[in-house]
């Protein structure tokens, strides 16, 4: 590379935006130019829906960087309103076109930067152009959907897609006082959580009034003779709404890509190796568009969050400045709030590893307090962990609850980059006062309860274990509590009375043990076991029944 | 052991209550006591100063678990004001006294474990034994010193000890209406932490209305003849108050383990084994009262917390039914409410990796927000980052803030543990929503900001770090923020102008480069190191100036 080269970068928000005052700090003497066809660069994109609900009331909020502090203080050229039409690799110029002017002109480069982002499915259904079908991908959409709702005073939506985005503009639209249905082609809110974690997110929207239609996709749209709208299932059911938000998930960008000759991955990304460089010379790609490697399953994945794209806009400036960092990949953690709830993961899922046909793991359910359950506001949160059976080596994590998730899973996330088990969750020493966490915390419990299924302590048994002819289910909690609901057929014999009353029990049954979230549980199960039973504990409890139910 | 084997436990809090519900699971049919000399077991210690401030109204939620609990649901005998008098180790019994009846009686052991705890540290100084002069322990402390300000109306407290428990009464009494002053020996309030990172808490604390009297221990007490009392300081100050809190730190009760020959550790706790076996044989010892290692520096430390506790108290208990875990030792992690802000550390302190004469470091500070800045609410923190300057390994955080320093302490306590560098946590990839996090998170920056300087992109230059006489303090900042204040003699050219005003600067001197954070300050100080000058980023910008003054 020469000493003041030439560096283009197509498309300026986060990757894009993050690899450009990276490569100025690196390289004070670099001639730097960022493209946009849009009016905005470096805008705060996940703000959208919140910027829509008016949690956000402010809109240059919304605008992390402009072109003026761009030029003043990086010494960088933004050029907004200008669309790169063609890559000429061999000859390293792009020709871009002005959008307001429509002249098109040739600008040379050293080094290109394709951070064209991803933009938002939008299949070719019946009415999917009709006045009031929405996306949201930048501040201009999310001004129309406002003005929209404002203009026909809204009082109903149907958001199209249960994905994080979807949630999230559900949310914010029932802040604003309308009806909102989620209409989601698969059988669950969240496609990364799993289904009986999704299922507590499901139970929340219902809660908070958000109508549900799962396993049911779209068929088309029309417009309505009194002008609201109305979409059509392919169940053949009916939604009328004022407006539709269409959040099935993103595609990348890849069609300057694509005519240039670079090479595209198996999941349609443009493929880059672990310094973002793409198949040709001197041009790299960052962010939403590029296909990444899922490090918990070492699997080609497109994953379109921001954190992993500024990451990547600056591995790029790195190695175009010609220094060796590199992006480990992506291992899909994300948290999104849904009304009350946190909802985050790390890692990966039960269904990843059963897509990756990866059998030699287990799973447990915990629903610690973020607290000392003595301080006041103490909540429960709902956790998820996965590990290898063989070494203990920490999968993954999922949790649900009002407070102190992101935090679970943050902690959660750095064991899992750093090949941690659940042994050193068990051993983690974390903070606590009353206020803050427990003596044992969340993240101890996760540990200690894995540590006791991997050394054997604790027979595990799930509630979609399916029952065979002598399973006895065993509920350990007390009369009151087994009288608020329970396992069909289930006895009771609270653990306190467990030790005498045990003849009770037939010797050789497949004893599945119970209590609200499996502490007694466990403790029955010691109990029962050291007493020649054949004894296991139902994971998670009875709060996990209703997520997760028995096969019956 | 034998089959069934006798367990006797000293002291039923914490370790001794972990230890004994963990020995009841390991083995249904050992016989279990507990022995207590107090009338409560397994109560919540560390709830006691926001049971005095109100916050925790019902005495009730105190009691994590009482005698009865402990029979019908683990079949433990639960013996309450019964004090140890003696270990006879070769005959392997102890004799305990009825602390009711008087009478003294001998129990025999398989197994014994010592969780004495630690006991607040009260010197022999004039008037310690007053009435009015409390120690904060147990439930009964808390209902004297609650007792003693509503009999008395108290309007005034003097609590002596700047530490974590100190600082928690200050605030509950605050809470409760009282005028409170904190009286500390040290010349900074919460030793674990270093003094600037202190020195932010102390100006929070004087904001809040507490009088701080540092670097002034006590001479004694007395009651004046209005019947209030009166502290006098080794300087000769006197602080009158209604009452007195004595928080100057916890000494391990090692009486009854000293009297039974077992080895007392160099810093006075009771030596163990990282089984937690202490020097006899069948004698093992748990919590406060031990002596552990410290994991950061490999020395000996008393470290009181009640994590720690537990996990010693589950790993006496493998130990005892033949199983081999074991303990990693202490590194420090706690965290502390003090009025609207989180403190939190964990790993090494700069001062204790100076005790420990480790000069391989190199220290940061940073001051994000806790989620994006751009959503509602956002708050900055400050944070101190220790690592090693040859390989990058972290070694040590210290943060203050609001809210979300729990979890960046957590994630960076895990990193630790695990023994991650900065390097891990400029690529670690967290939760970010913009309610929870940055697409960079707090974290993420940390460990650009560290990595920054380890690959010799950002010079790094302390506040504290003496002047040369062609220093020049540059301050970046815009006018008007240089305006409110700024280094003495520092001159002001905006980061925008730098590049077309760098030739007012001299080209050798010694240029140190600030902004409100350092962000700035590392832009200033690439334009310049780019073009030949010898600039370094005053690390934490001028936020730190005042926590950690220049040389002037």
């Amino acid at each position: 590379m020469k000493t003041s080269p030439r560096i283009l970068i197509i498309g300026g928000v986060a990757g894009g935006a993050a690899c450009a005052a990276r490569l100025r700090r690196l390289d004070e003497h670099a001639e730097i130019h960022i493209f946009d066809r849009g009016p905005y660069v470096s805008f705060a994109n996940c703000g959208l829906p919140y910027f829509v609900g008016g949690v956000i009331e402010d809109e240059r909020r919304l605008l992390v960087a402009d072109a003026a502090l761009f030029h003043e203080r990086f010494r960088i050229d933004v050029h907004t309103r200008v669309e790169a039409v063609s890559i000429n690799s061999a000859a390293r110029t792009i020709e871009v076109r002005d959008l307001e002017s429509g002249v098109t002109h040739t600008e040379p480069y050293d080094a290109l930067v394709l951070s064209p982002g991803a933009s938002p499915v939008r299949p070719p259904l019946p009415g999917i152009d009709l006045p009031g079908v929405f996306t949201l991908r930048t501040i201009p959409d999310s001004r129309a959907i406002k003005g929209w709702i404002e203009a026909r005073q809204a009082r109903k939506a149907v958001v199209v897609g249960g994905g994080f985005i979807g949630l999230e503009m559900a949310e914010n639209l029932v802040h604003l006082g309308l009806d909102v249905t989620i209409l989601e082609m698969l059988d669950q809110v969240m496609p990364p959580l799993d289904p009986e974690i999704a299922a507590m997110v499901e139970k929340h929207l219902r809660e908070k009034g958000v109508s549900l239609a799962l396993s049911d996709g779209v068929a088309g749209f029309a417009t309505k003779p009194d002008g609201t709208l109305e979409v059509t299932t392919q169940s053949g059911r009916r939604h009328a709404a004022d407006l539709m938000i269409l959040a099935i998930g993103v595609r990348p960008e890849t069609g300057l890509a694509k005519a240039a000759g670079l090479k595209i991955g198996e999941r349609g990304g443009i493929a880059v190796d672990d310094q973002m460089r793409t198949s040709a010379d001197h041009i790299w790609a960052v962010g939403d568009a590029v296909e990444v490697k899922d490090w918990t399953t070492g699997q080609p994945a497109l994953v379109p969050l921001a954190g992993p794209a500024a990451r990547q806009g600056r591995i790029a400036a790195d190695a175009i400045c010609g220094r060796s960092t590199r992006f480990r990949g992506v291992q899909g953690t994300a948290i999104c709030g849904v009304f009350d709830l946190e909802v985050a993961a790390t890692g990966a899922s039960e269904k990843s590893l059963r897509r990756a046909a990866v059998e030699d793991y287990e799973k447990i359910y915990l629903h610690p307090n973020q607290h000392a359950g003595y301080f006041p506001g103490a909540q429960q949160m709902h956790l998820k962990v996965l590990f290898r059976k063989s070494d203990g080596r920490l999968l993954g994590a999922q949790g649900v609850g009002t407070d102190g998730v992101d935090r679970r899973i943050d902690v959660m996330a750095m064991t899992i980059q750093l090949g941690g088990t659940i042994y050193d969750l068990e051993e983690a020493e974390l903070c606590y006062a009353p206020q803050f966490g427990g003596a044992k915390d969340a993240v101890n419990f996760a540990g200690m309860i894995a540590a006791d299924v991997l050394r054997g302590d604790m027979p595990l048994v799930h509630w979609n274990e399916p029952e065979k002819p002598d399973t006895i289910f065993l509920d350990v909690r007390e009369p009151e509590e087994f009288a608020t609901g329970h396992a069909p057929q289930a006895r009771n014999i609270p653990v306190g009375s467990l030790r005498a009353r045990m003849a009770e029990l037939p010797p050789d049954a497949d004893l599945r043990v119970y209590c609200a979230v499996g502490q007694r549980g466990y403790l029955g199960t010691r109990i029962l076991t050291q007493h020649g039973f054949s004894a296991r504990n139902l994971s998670g409890g009875w709060t996990m029944a209703s997520f997760l139910p028995p096969h019956v």
